[in-house]
């Protein structure tokens, strides 16, 4: 129980309004995009001044309160489901993008930015913030570095990881700590800020982020191509890169996403297809020419029997609209949705999408396969009901399955969605014990209460 | 002392010819590319298969020796320099490339690599590592990611930060600790790999590393732009990063260094200009001759008196070699060089210049400036004699004041030469005592025995 002392502490910090006692209130807190039972925090906070999260990090710690913080809780491996007995920390109103710095190409920001608000910020300057992860509209970019959320673009682009040159976050002490720089090139110092990536908000409270800006391409075409078999599809994603050609984004769905996509938004996609892909290349007019016809023939030759090139805006959007509708598509099909987005070495996406439809089969489980082919990072999506307590059991044993091929296929058990508390049971198969075990001593070395959202990323301890 | 008995085991465990006790040996791996005094380390390692280094650690850390991994000594800021009851392990040996993958364009290699092996055996097949740092034909791949080192692609192709997917070490206790995927996206378990980065061999030592490579650019084009002003060639590098063109090297050189590199190499370069560009842009053949174009008005423009083209790869060639020996060349001037690597945000570039100029004319010192202008990342190279106390102490209070220009333009202490034990002792006033703190407390909890290279980037404390 939070004392009511503290609760007082917190009040005169952080006002009255911004201090959420009433169980409705909390509710909403309790609970992101993973498929796991919410937990009510005790307490959730709203601080409004950045500087606020040093001293709210350190009465979390002088109390021993577990802290979460939360962006728009959108990750989708139980990162933000904090502890029954813990306190939450809203970023929503730390909002502020500080600087778009244009002469040198980078953005200041608090942690509560919305990722598509910073691009288009920095787009209506002249520049590109890449990183689109599929939650771009609502996602935080506190919440983007946290997760090191990934998005369509990671082929050409990279993810998070790429653009965080560095950040400012308070320790349990409620110290302010530095890393990196504004300058493209920093060795100064432990490289703090690639720690912070994927950390899952168990190192400290982000109150900074500097992230790199860079030119955007001056032009980009898109198209689609249908294909009678996956392994067309699979093999022309392989082709494309034996070709050195790197598109923007490369997208795959097959049949059964293609046939739930097409139902929800009626963007005219082929329902007989047995898969597309989805295919942008961006850069210089010449070189996008040249990029799209030689993908063209690339597809042709294994075996796609129609490729749409998208003729203007309005219609690359139709079809990128069509394919980030995806997720709602399918989550209207059955009461439970989990995505999964174990990821292979892109070579191996006709391997893995092969065991993904064996899966299905074995466990006559509804799964729709889709997402970024072009760099290993696909999505299965399991259609269940989780009421159905023999239905789910059989869903946990086809995802251990799943990740015991991506791992085989020299690949690893998430690509962007987090560990969070989800996989955290499979982190040793693929990193070792010794590595946990190394990870936990860092952790507990800045955090010796372990009140930093406990039990996320390196795994479900008690400290 | 080390025992008789510990002796034997690394004998016994590297053979005989893999240990060095002779005193004229052990010189060999007293000092590195900085300005310090050597340090002698007590013995000397030689591994010759990457699974003896995990044994190689925990022998230390149960004998409490500090270890000091050395690739080729290259780095300019101490951080190979051992503590003399130490021992210094050498990875020359471990230089297998392990494995270059073509379909999802990826390298393994042990940490002795030769940087610019890896990049001609990439090229070899049709691949691109980009990170050249000046010492890249001597330097080795595991000291590049000890060091995050950069080079004259940094502004367009980032540094090798950017380019470390994952990678093995071992801790002080042996065991193996995996980090990062083959995959182009990975979030499973902390991101060591990241913190790995520049982290100066305190926190592990590395047995694998997994690079990324990419498709290389189709062309290029170089010129050079010769200036009567310095404020010319800095100009002109803020207006073609405000053009949005990201060339893939953009040097300068003054006169100082124009003079001194003429008269070493004779490649040709005007020696009466007051400050050069050297300029090259990389892609697609349009794009690359658009870029060229645009670059060449914008020199013209900001006072450009002659923009010289390379016609062809000889010439090219000459140019980046006259550029690549800069640092050769004003070494045979004065018996002592001091390469600073402060730097600052792009657009500071011009106030860093005129700063380094002021201080040498207010200490009456010879500087030599050039380097990477579009990443900020200059060099000022101090020439002076060390053996002269009262020119050294007047070198040592210039060089603070450097680094006070370079924070208060928004830059940083170093970046890309490390932090080592020659500028730790600034480190604070960049990054605050609380960030050292935080950093000494994880090295402290997976090192209790502060092994492993003590002193080096977050501090010379005996912990």
């Amino acid at each position: 129980m939070i004392s009511k002392s503290l609760v007082d502490r917190f009040t005169t910090l952080l006002g009255k309004e911004n201090v959420y006692r009433d169980k409705i209130d909390r509710f909403n807190y309790a609970y992101d995009a993973a498929v796991l039972e919410p937990v009510i925090p005790e307490l959730v906070l709203r601080p409004t001044d950045r500087e606020q999260l040093g001293e709210v990090a350190r009465l979390c710690n002088e109390n021993k309160l577990p802290l979460t913080v939360r962006g728009a809780g959108t990750n989708l491996s139980g990162g933000t489901i904090p502890q029954k007995e813990g306190v939450v920390v809203l970023t929503q109103a730390l909002n502020k993008i500080i600087e778009i710095n244009e002469a040198d190409m980078y953005a200041i920001v608090e942690p509560g930015v919305v990722t598509a608000t910073l691009a288009s910020e920095a787009a209506a300057k002249g520049l590109f913030y890449p990183p689109d992860p599929g939650s771009q509209s609502v996602s935080t970019l506190g919440g983007n570095v946290a997760e090191n959320a990934g998005g369509l673009r990671g082929l050409k682009y990279g993810v998070t990881k790429d653009y965080l040159m560095g950040l400012s976050f308070f320790d349990v002490e409620g110290n302010k700590i530095k890393s990196g720089s504004k300058t493209v090139k920093c060795v100064t110092g432990y490289n703090l800020s690639g720690l912070m990536i994927a950390s899952e908000g168990t190192l400290g409270v982000f109150s900074e982020l500097t992230l790199k800006l860079i030119p955007p391409p001056q032009t980009s075409q898109a198209m689609m191509a249908v294909y009678d078999t996956v392994e067309g599809a699979t093999q022309t994603v392989a082709a494309i890169i034996a070709a050195k050609i790197l598109p923007c984004t490369l997208e795959f769905l097959d049949n059964f996403t293609i046939r739930a996509v097409e139902e929800f938004s009626h963007a005219g996609l082929p329902v007989d297809a047995n898969a597309l892909l989805l295919i942008e290349v961006d850069g210089h007019p010449e070189q996008v020419a040249e990029e799209a016809n030689i993908i063209r023939e690339i597809c042709s030759k294994n075996g796609s029997t129609r490729i749409q090139i998208a003729e203007d805006e309005v219609e690359k959007n139709r079809i990128w609209e069509a394919r980030r509708s995806a997720l709602s598509a399918l989550a209207r099909l059955k009461p439970t949705l989990v995505l999964e987005d174990a990821t292979v070495p892109r070579s191996k996406v006709p391997d893995m999408v092969k065991g993904v439809q064996q899966l299905a089969g074995k466990y006559n489980l509804a799964i729709g396969t889709f997402g970024h082919a072009g760099d290993g990072n696909l999505h299965p999506t399991i259609l269940c009901d989780k009421r159905n307590r023999g239905e789910w059991e059989t869903v946990e044993k086809m995802i251990g399955e799943l990740f015991e091929i991506a791992l085989d296929l020299g690949g690893t058990l998430s690509g962007e969605h987090g560990i969070g508390i989800a996989k955290a049971g499979f982190l040793a198969r693929e990193i070792g014990q010794a590595s946990i075990d190394y990870s936990r001593k860092m952790k507990l070395s800045i955090d010796p209460n372990n009140i930093l959202n406990p039990g996320k990323q390196v795994g479900g301890w008690n400290g």
